[in-house]
């Protein structure tokens, strides 16, 4: 018989793993639901014709496609197998798996236009599928985290993006990050101050990858790109951002860009965003203003936001930013929005690296009780149903067996505290509490079991 | 531009849905957990070897299949094509999604066998596919919340099943609902007593319609399978039991099927099995024996359970048993486990139905702050933290619009309370505190807002 694998790119998650997920999970909602978000969610499927057409030609090809039920190949011809892969596609499949969250939520948008109370501000946190080649870190499974809030154009929006990327940092232990910040509409300044008015898109993709390969390289890849020596030499001030303050860093793209009106409007948003933050009571504010910093520029038309963890070399754990075209694919244009997506596969690597999980949170069962014999199950059972109704999680081991197996079983699962029931606990009533930590031994009457566990476990 | 729709038979979960399925999912996973069951989840995906002939002729039908990736029609040749969609499948297809909890669970415990500490208690609440015909109560996508511990054959698992059972339905505040309990070798049994040895199956499908058909025709439909009209005669007692208790109903099969040594085993262990839970504490036990009881069979092979909520016809929301052979078919053979399934989709329609949601269980942000103008926000925000310090859901309205609008913002949401900020308030430092049920407002100091508010929460 064939091992039983997984398929290439997914995972299992085991207890201790889930057990760690699911505190960031429960982190990241609570702090979503204080914010006033409010949870949707999706079904895995949409329809081809949802999804299609929305993330490039890639991601087209990275779509998981489901083949059609029943007979999907009855009314195919000799013809339709020879027009190749690409050609068949649409005659065998019409769903496919979620790709992201945010084509969903447009289409949940549209489809409940009329019915929902605007601005709609709604957080989603289901896992999404890409057919990519997997790697480290890369899977073909894995969940997103995103909070959106659109039909508005407020900046108290971003202020509060800002505010809650620091709460969500600060509740997960993660207190050494940088959020970087830019706006679309610097990027579109600098444009404009080096002559290439409308070209922050090409310009985009090469300053984008100044941490990775250096200045000089990204100049090459202006050059290759079209960009003038006159216009490349007007560049020189972005390379000399000292960053010693929000406010400095404006200042000096106030002076630089001060022929852009456009700039000038980023610039002034952002400045505007900073005090809305500042006056929401942000302290240890761990931002940086970044003109740089791209993200694909994608859909981005506003605000753009990035959160790296400091101390590690793993990639953004959260971003996101301003659209103000979400819903335009579906025949809904004009809606503005801005929204953020925490990335919990890599928060796990993050935290799991810098040691951050607090205690506990890897751990499940409490208390391991164990009887004995079958007359020692009349003490074990009560006190079982005492640790639970306590909101303690508790066991009974429900074999006998030799003792060294039934504390194997507590340690491998973590179990801190073990109570150990036999005949002369039984006559004694004074049970026997170990704790599996420290090694310790105590006789506790039967009574004060449940407070003595209690009191020890916090 | 065609209007976006769903892949039938899947939904879409708006904010007020969901919060009443984070309540029943939040509910069971607390309960599981202080039983000492550990969260697992697989991918969605898995390989369609691991699926394929797990689920019956049937199930294989209703499987989901993924397309492969990239140029799956590459080696396609015109013969593959004309031996029909059947045998086309797995030359184009070899993955698929999960059709249920259990197979990946079996995979699952396979793939990690040497090392899970033993008995293994897991529980897994995840959505599975189904490509059946979509009806009322019948989707394509739904969760399944299951648990089960596997590894050991004591009667402890079972009495633990039963508790938590009534421990899940009482947390979700379904007070009314009836646990029914069998057992396989009672139903081995009543076949070897009506001189039918081996024929559980064939009598199972019959009687287990019992509530449907009446008594009449499911005698007509065991005559169909072939038993005679001495055996059918012999089925009498079935029929007259009378549930006055569980002790009642055992003693009455003791009786009846005093010649069988299968039902003897099966007596007793339901026997045992309700002395344990007893022992444990369990009160108000809403059990019943029901001889008839067989939930399609299927793999049970000691307790089978079933739960439906009373004062409702909804089908049933919890069912489960015991096992023998779970990863058998993965070449493991003889693994024994026990283990129960909830339904969020039914218990969340017998909630609704039976208005069973706590107040407040569908509501999200308690408190909207609205600033009339820009000075406002230097009050609105400051409190803005303040609330959710305290851990109050809170917005503030991000737009300057008339009164109306952002009250019928609050409305539309169920947001409790509303705080009115406008040049009045801020120089009087007094600020209106609106009850958006009761219509009340009252005039409040601005440092005593956030406590006003969580004093009327709760």
């Amino acid at each position: 018989m064939q091992k039983p694998t997984l398929p290439k790119g997914t995972r299992d998650f085991g207890p201790e793993q889930m057990r760690k997920r699911l505190f960031i999970f429960d982190t990241i909602r609570q702090t979503f639901q204080r914010f006033g978000f409010q949870p949707l969610e999706t079904p895995s499927m949409e329809n081809l014709s949802t999804l299609m057409g929305k993330y490039g030609d890639e991601g087209d090809q990275l779509l998981f496609k489901i083949l059609n039920s029943g007979d999907f190949a009855g009314s195919l011809t000799d013809a339709d197998l020879q027009t190749g892969s690409k050609k068949l596609t649409p005659k065998i499949s019409e769903k496919g798996l979620r790709y992201d969250l945010t084509v969903p939520f447009a289409r949940y948008v549209v489809m409940n236009r009329n019915n929902l109370p605007m601005p709609f501000k709604r957080y989603q946190m289901q896992p999404v599928w890409r057919a990519d080649r997997p790697q480290k870190g890369r899977y073909r499974e894995f969940y997103q985290c995103d909070a959106d809030v659109v039909g508005t154009d407020s900046l108290i929006c971003e202020a509060e993006i800002i505010l809650m990327i620091h709460e969500v940092m600060r509740n997960l232990g993660i207190q050494d990050f940088t959020l970087k910040i830019n706006n679309r509409k610097i990027l579109a300044g600098i444009a404009e101050a080096i002559g290439m008015p409308g070209q922050e898109g090409p310009l985009s993709v090469a300053i984008d990858k100044l941490d990775k390969i250096g200045k000089d390289k990204v100049l090459d890849e202006l050059r290759e790109r079209g960009f003038s020596e006159e216009a490349i030499s007007q560049l020189d001030p972005l390379f000399t951002f000292d960053n010693a303050s929000t406010a400095a860093t404006l200042d000096q793209l106030t002076n630089w860009l001060a022929a852009s009106a456009t700039a000038q409007k980023g610039v002034a948003e952002l400045r505007e965003t900073l005090q809305l933050a500042e006056l929401a009571g942000l302290e240890n504010a761990q931002i940086e203003i970044d003109p740089t910093l791209a993200r694909g520029l994608s859909y981005y038309t506003g605000a753009i936001f990035e959160v790296k963890a400091n101390g590690v070399s793993i990639g953004s754990i959260s971003g996101g930013g301003r659209y103000d075209n979400l819903t335009g694919a579906f025949g809904m244009p004009g809606l503005s929005g801005v929204g953020i997506s925490f990335g919990v596969d890599r928060i796990y690597d993050v935290m799991d690296e810098l040691a951050l999980f607090p205690e506990g949170a890897g751990q499940g069962t409490k208390v391991l009780i164990i009887p004995f014999d079958a007359d020692a199950r009349v003490v074990a059972l009560p006190l079982l149903s005492q640790f639970r109704t306590a909101n303690v999680s508790a066991e009974v081991y429900p074999d006998l067996a030799k003792v060294k197996k039934m504390l194997d079983y507590a340690n491998a699962k973590q179990i801190p505290f073990v109570v150990l029931i036999g005949s002369e606990e039984v006559q004694t009533n004074q049970l026997t509490i170990k704790n599996m930590v420290s090694g310790e031994q105590h006789k506790v009457a039967t009574n004060d079991v449940v407070s003595f566990v209690t009191e020890r476990i916090g």
